[in-house]
């Protein structure tokens, strides 16, 4: 069996060090309430907005055929998608093609460069569509419903410059839409223009949506191993089904963010990747942990106005910038190392010369054990200072891990969800901008707004 | 005159909504306390560790000769550096060479790639030294002392990559160090290997560098305009000295996150630029603001384990991601937007064919009016939700302006730190995981201390 993930909550806990935190007492207490949570979660897996947790069983392989269709006809891949469209595709570039993206001259064959333009800055897109060759470039429109005015913005743009390269004959090759194919703007466009679509799955939330074709067709057009992830995420849903209270690490996780934020006051949530090529997982989880858990009212519709603050950092690099705050400032933290037990490369450090002798402790040994004395270092002085963490490793950064990685925070998403009693797969509160910005852009319908917004 | 970036606070007063905030009468009564802070950093200017205020008026001729001497030499400069030695480098890279680094082909001449390695990742750092050509690198090392271990392990892999390529002798010409020139470890390596060296000017910490040698080389190298950077911070300066109160920008914001903080509770500071281009100034400024104010002493050495969050989030993109949790979570967050009035490129929106009618009030507009639209939106939406925020615009992303933004910064975290009354320029936090990570890694002298590390 493929070695899994580990957690590990021991640097949480007031018995073994400084920090004012649980002891195996409390734990045991908060037992039966996280249990409560599993089950309920169980319960509701597959159905409502539930439905990621059917994602890893589905069949990807019209992703990968088209990915097969489309080899050696395109050298850049566009994706033009924001949120839940964008961050976890680049989440996985970031883990799985590590360098693709800077990749100077040709391109071989089924390993193009992906970009992801996941926002409307004028400079940004007009600097990428100069440096972009409309004629081997595919363009992936990812909106379920096509109203996502940033996204269909960037489309507008793109087609235009596909159009006017191309013709109108070639949107059909160079455009594919991951939408809502039936109701909705973006289905609409593609049917009239021929377009190829892939379904975005139903009772899928756009955080939650990595896992289907808002993030596998991406993969399987740059080669990723589509199948590992999927297998690592079935691993993850077995192993949570199957293990109940703290040995489940979903559970593990979700318990001890709750329990710090509100037994202990720590509201901000760190978590702080000891790996380049999981660094962007942490702004995947930024959207997942803030989004759905950040709420005004709970289940029963009483203002609570509650939600962890999730926070990206980076090791060792940070601890240049962010260890200072998190050992001496407010105790308001917890930090969740994320590890990795084996990189691809270990990089030995050479021998200094002789004009070097008090850098010769380095020699002997490579960035990789470097980079693990420093994960090791830190969890071990923020205890020293009283500051929990927890520490996530995963075997090495490949499809299978990141793919159990991705569906464990998924769960614990849904079982905080429960505990903080909130809807997690709702959004409510960004529904005012989004007006707003109709109004501002002068969007029929939206005057007396317009007229309000000083 | 060229023009000055602005700042508007309007919108943490609860006069002018829903926002439970300061009011005029409180901004009135605060003043003379925010006026004492300002003389006592006018008082300490270019003493002690307050050097960082003489850096504008400094002479950058030794960098941009340099820079013309090498001009042709090098595709690719490679900075090596960490915290303070290489955020303000990607800061003024991302705002002033956008999409540099993913050029692909061949380079002009004067206008190489820039990569900073600000970390020990062996796979990122493997596959960046796979990438680069050590005929065509130049390689800047950053280090005060020459102690920073991850500075240095990454100095020596790259030593013994430029000289199993290129031989001992080409290390003089492909390297160059930024550094203590008379004493500490990297000093001595440069004097015996011939390597051209920079000085780190006194009483300027590494959070405070950027407009001294460890930003300004890089800046010449890759030509970027290092006159305009520095005739902006000297015109921020000039603009501080003469402006009391309220009305100095440094010392308005400040004042402001500090209120907030305190009397508001409001410990969260997060800064949202709305614009790719100035997305790692929010990076540059964590560190400045978490390292500066985030301490366990005062001045007086009182416990008081003080410091604000500063936390990185990107308009339009974050309102996707983070505007929940700000909108309807706890009301602990005060959000600064970094707006910029006018854009290189515009990049119009088309028009819609028919079969995408309800887009049709995007077209007419630009990409560069959404953008200003979502970030009004945005401002306005928190405000009906009573969450406060601030906007500093820049007239444009250039040099004068990003030079004057530094100097305005920096000059707040002074202004801070007497207001939080901490010294702003220590970092004694981060020595134990030093430590640790040298009794991790055997350096001789550290036994005790990791037989202690569990």
């Amino acid at each position: 069996m493929t070695e899994r993930l580990s957690i590990d909550i021991r640097r949480c806990l007031t018995d073994s060090g400084e920090v004012r935190g649980l002891t195996q007492e409390s734990l045991d207490e908060w037992a039966p309430r996280l249990e409560a949570a599993r089950q309920a979660v169980i319960g509701a897996s597959g159905t409502g907005m539930m439905g990621f947790t059917e994602l890893p069983f589905a069949e990807p392989s019209a992703f990968t055929a088209f990915a097969e269709q489309r080899r050696g006809t395109f050298d850049d891949l566009l994706v033009i998608g924001i949120g839940g469209s964008a961050l976890g595709t680049i989440a996985l570039s970031t883990a799985l093609l590590p360098g693709r993206k800077d990749e100077v001259g040709p391109v071989d064959a089924g390993r193009p460069r992906l970009h992801v333009l996941d926002n409307i800055d004028p400079d940004e897109t007009y600097g990428l569509l100069e440096r972009l060759d409309p004629r081997r470039t595919l363009v992936n429109v990812i909106s379920k419903s096509g109203t996502t005015a940033e996204s269909m913005a960037g489309y507008l743009v793109v087609r235009e410059r596909i159009e006017s390269a191309l013709g109108t004959e070639a949107l059909s090759e160079r455009l594919v839409f991951t939408t809502d194919p039936s109701e909705g703007i973006l289905g609409g466009i593609g049917r009239h223009l021929g377009v190829p679509m892939f379904a975005l799955p139903p009772g899928v939330g756009g955080r939650f949506s990595v896992l289907s074709s808002v993030g596998l067709l991406p993969a399987a057009l740059c080669g990723m191993d589509v199948d590992g992830l999927l297998a690592g995420a079935r691993d993850a849903a077995a192993w949570f089904d199957g293990t109940s209270g703290w040995e489940n690490p979903a559970v593990a996780f979700a318990g001890i963010q709750f329990l710090e934020d509100t037994v202990f006051g720590r509201r901000v949530s760190v978590m702080m990747p000891y790996s380049a090529r999981l660094r962007d997982m942490a702004d995947w989880f930024r959207q997942l942990w803030a989004e759905s858990l950040g709420k005004e009212t709970d289940r029963q519709g009483r203002r609570v106005n509650v939600g962890p603050l999730p926070v990206k950092a980076l090791g060792a690099t940070d601890q240049h910038s962010q260890l200072q705050l998190y050992s001496e400032g407010p105790d308001d933290k917890v930090v969740t190392f994320l590890g990795v037990a084996e990189f691809d490369h270990e990089v030995p450090i050479p021998a200094p010369g002789p004009e070097a002798e008090p850098l010769a402790y380095l020699s002997g040994h490579s960035l990789a054990e470097l980079l693990w004395a420093e994960q090791k270092a830190t969890a071990w002085a923020l205890a020293q200072k009283g500051r929990p963490s927890l520490t996530i490793t995963l075997p090495r950064v490949d499809a299978f891990s990141v793919g159990a990685l991705i569906y464990v925070l998924e769960m614990a998403t849904a079982i905080a969800g429960d505990l903080y009693d909130v809807d997690a797969f709702d959004q409510p509160g960004v529904e005012l901008a989004k007006r707003a910005t109709n109004a501002l852009m002068g969007r029929p319908g939206y005057e007396d707004l317009a007229a309000r917004i000083d």
